[in-house]
């Protein structure tokens, strides 16, 4: 591979007056020059920001990486600036964007550096198999070796990458991005200005049989799957049709990848679930929770707005106070685990043993 | 999206009477009408059940929801359906078809009401490459952006639909459905009524490596992947091939999501494997179990007939008798583990010291 | 399917001085003929070899299947050897290898034999889509249905299976195969000799969002993922691009399948991660560690050369002295568990309690 190093991807310079119009952000500016003046060319991090970088700090546990930062502009809190202007150092060689969210700048600001310019066109690729009856809307990137199926709705702006294959009567909405090798089976609904990398899979059956004597009955699957607006799902991440109703993915909510929802979830707007997290059947996650990678929540559960699962926990049962949930057994040697790891069978044994110390220690201590 | 409101899929009006004897149910008829003449166009849940659908009382939990059913026909065990007659209500709108297993009737009714008409005459995109050697059988549908290596054989009535990959000497039996963007390797054989969802991955190469001091040596992969007939394996779930000997998936298994089966694993007849389970090399699942979602299986384990693992449970040694298996670190809120899981860590200390005070004890009440 | 049972895969009867030539193994030889003449058509397991087979003895438990195996070539140690001389059998039939390391020995023999004989000239489907500036080495397979995007380079040797997605800028290396439907995004670098696995997915987005009052805001995830040479990735394994810097795997590591890496992590040389593990954002693995099936790591964490991480454990902080790592909660029956599992909550209580019986035994044996 190439040497590793930092190579920073760098775009047309930008006019940062340009940019921070466009964001709307509350800040103030420490400059040596007018900030007018200033372009940035790229995002870096703090520690290998050259010039013309934009960069920012926001935990303060690294404040000392401003001492020695030479981006172009530094978001940070005016805490932090003031203890940069105590360093007693000369920091004129950076313009400083001074405001209460310096991550939530950057990441508008390199959203709006980086945002790809829209193809002037409609592009279909002449491999792409498009069905007679769908309809495709204005300004369409359609890539090679797409499928899109009969009654298929695909709106203004969208890009289906290469090997995208789009079920019957799946709706995608304006401005998504599908990226390579996804799936969107038939009937499903994907909002606007969502996106779903590649490898995803969208309404696949959910797993629903019923038990006989002569072994597993399908129930077929004939619910759909949702999606509202502004979500992104990660790549090779599964979502389940609903059995009878729905499955359902609200606005915003961020999902990443080697994820799978089960039939008839329902996350809520703006959760965050983070990679190889499993949601099984029916349960409803609610509004901005946080569901830490490897999570396993179990079926027909209801979690809290603004629930918190710690990574590699499993929850079985409602979550109905919002808070933060853990539940992994802390790692340790594999000597010391294997010493203690059998009492966890025991620890009922263990508690019995304390009462009955107890007791005598009770009646011991009465008859004195 | 659409507005998120149950919309029921429906289909050409079924009689009732051409589906039950299909189904050949042992069902006794609770109707104010002649059954004969009852029709069905979809199926729904009780509580959203209107007008000609077919809905299910299984669990007696929610039978409160039979007072304000709608649903044509509701089929519900002898049991349930003395209940409601003791309601007092009027209960005349519907059909009731009572029986021993609503559950499996319904599956069985749901899946005649649902099945897709056959086509009706073989149907190969031009996109498709289809190898020259490759055996189509009759009534084969091959959808867009296919690829079928040499030596493949295909079994009448299956269909391959958009993007899957099939290899050479493939062999798939009659009446399976592989939807998009699967993978079959070489030499791997699918059996007959088989259902593979979207991106699953059949016949990989097991993760076999020799350690030597120059890193991992590849151990070439030459078994294969067979599986049974009537198995369903879920979207972007992988089986390995077998590393000397084959992978072996027994009829009517069930494998979910997001599955990793590992090389040299068999799983016995009508097991089923919920989302994110995976199983390590060589190990032999018995027939007929249920292994939760996200459980870990080491590897060269023997899991006996009918055993249940519960979801998040890892199991690292055989099971040797049938029964339900579970060791998952029960979730409490954060600020309550970080007190009590770091004690995880000295069970071993704490059971030291309780011996020691009982010896006191014992010592102290010998001395009276 | 084929009924069950072994069925090897044979090849072209090859000489075993030319494979051990290749092999350069420091090999002694036991043999009633001369090594010259011997050869062998297939690999196979002990217990199941037969005629002509190649087979090897590692694990010094499965000594008695020495007594019937009838492989043409035994690799085994001198230990093993000499206890099948002590057997007073008949063991002539067989020709032994006796060597330090005889998996490795087998590993080695068992690649030559099935090194597929490399295509003979350029084949390129005619379904392709190759874009005018990329550029293919010499001798490259690509199949049916593949997109290869602008500039991207593709070395001498490589396979691209059907199906395949080659993003823009991407490299690949001399003699690396990747297999179908796997999806490389924009940017990305594979090394040589390297092996991608069907499904999956290097360089999509990281799970990088900023929380703002209005939701997620997307932080554009501008670094590549670099992978070394003679890498292995399973199917439908995930690696995530960098956000400002680069995901990097360095030479000789194997991932295997359904395993996610997020943005920003790196992995060192000859480190294995088994199936179903996920590694958080920003993460470094050292070299030489083996990460167990469904082990989860957390972001951020530094993890020294030669850990072992045991399948379905936690990591949550650095692990800073090489050694096996354990944190699985051992599994027992359900009513077991369910006994003992509730008092996981209330350890911090036990510990307690036993201290104020300590106390009151130490107070009381000092006032007597």
């Amino acid at each position: 591979m190439s040497e590793v190093s930092y190579k920073p991807v760098l775009v047309e310079p930008r006019a940062l007056a340009d940019l921070f119009l466009m964001v709307q952000a509350d800040v103030r500016w420490a400059a040596t020059e007018d900030a007018q003046d200033v372009s940035v060319t790229h995002i870096a991090p703090l520690d290998l920001a050259c010039e013309n970088a934009f960069a920012f700090l926001s935990n303060p546990k690294f404040r000392e990486q401003l001492l020695r930062c030479r981006a172009r502009v530094i978001a940070l809190t005016a805490t932090d600036f003031e203890w940069l202007q105590s360093q007693n150092i000369d920091a004129t060689r950076s313009t400083f964007a001074i405001c209460a969210q310096p991550y939530a700048l950057f990441a508008m600001v390199a959203q709006r550096l980086y945002s790809p310019a829209a193809p002037e066109e409609t592009s279909i690729h002449a491999s792409a198999v498009i069905a007679p009856t769908a309809q495709i809307g204005q300004n369409v990137s359609i890539g090679a070796q797409v499928t899109v199926d009969e009654y298929a709705q695909i709106g203004d702006n969208v890009t289906l990458a290469a090997g995208v294959v789009v079920g019957r009567h799946v709706k995608i909405g304006a401005n998504s991005h599908i990226y390579p090798n996804v799936t969107l089976y038939h009937d499903c609904e994907i909002g606007a200005r969502c996106i779903i990398h590649a490898g995803a899979v969208i309404g696949s059956d959910g797993f629903g049989f019923a038990p006989t004597p002569q072994g597993w009955y399908k129930i077929p699957q004939v619910g759909r799957v949702l999606i509202g607006n502004h979500v992104e799902i990660g790549s090779n991440s599964t979502i389940d049709r609903g059995a009878l109703t729905d499955t359902v993915i609200y606005d915003g909510v961020k999902i990443d990848n080697l994820v799978h929802i089960a039939h008839n979830c329902v996350v809520g707007r703006h959760t965050a679930i983070a990679g190889c997290a499993g949601v099984a059947g029916s349960t409803e996650i609610g509004e901005s929770c946080m569901i830490g990678g490897g999570a396993m929540l179990g079926g027909h559960l209801k979690i809290a707005d603004k629930t918190i699962v710690s990574g590699g926990t499993a929850i079985i049962s409602d979550i109905k106070i919002a808070g933060q949930y853990t539940g992994i057994y802390p790692a340790s040697t594999h000597r010391e685990w294997e010493r203690n790891a059998p009492l966890m069978r025991h620890l009922a044994d263990l508690r019995k043993r304390i009462r009955s110390l107890q007791k005598n220690a009770d009646d011991s201590s009465a008859t004195q």
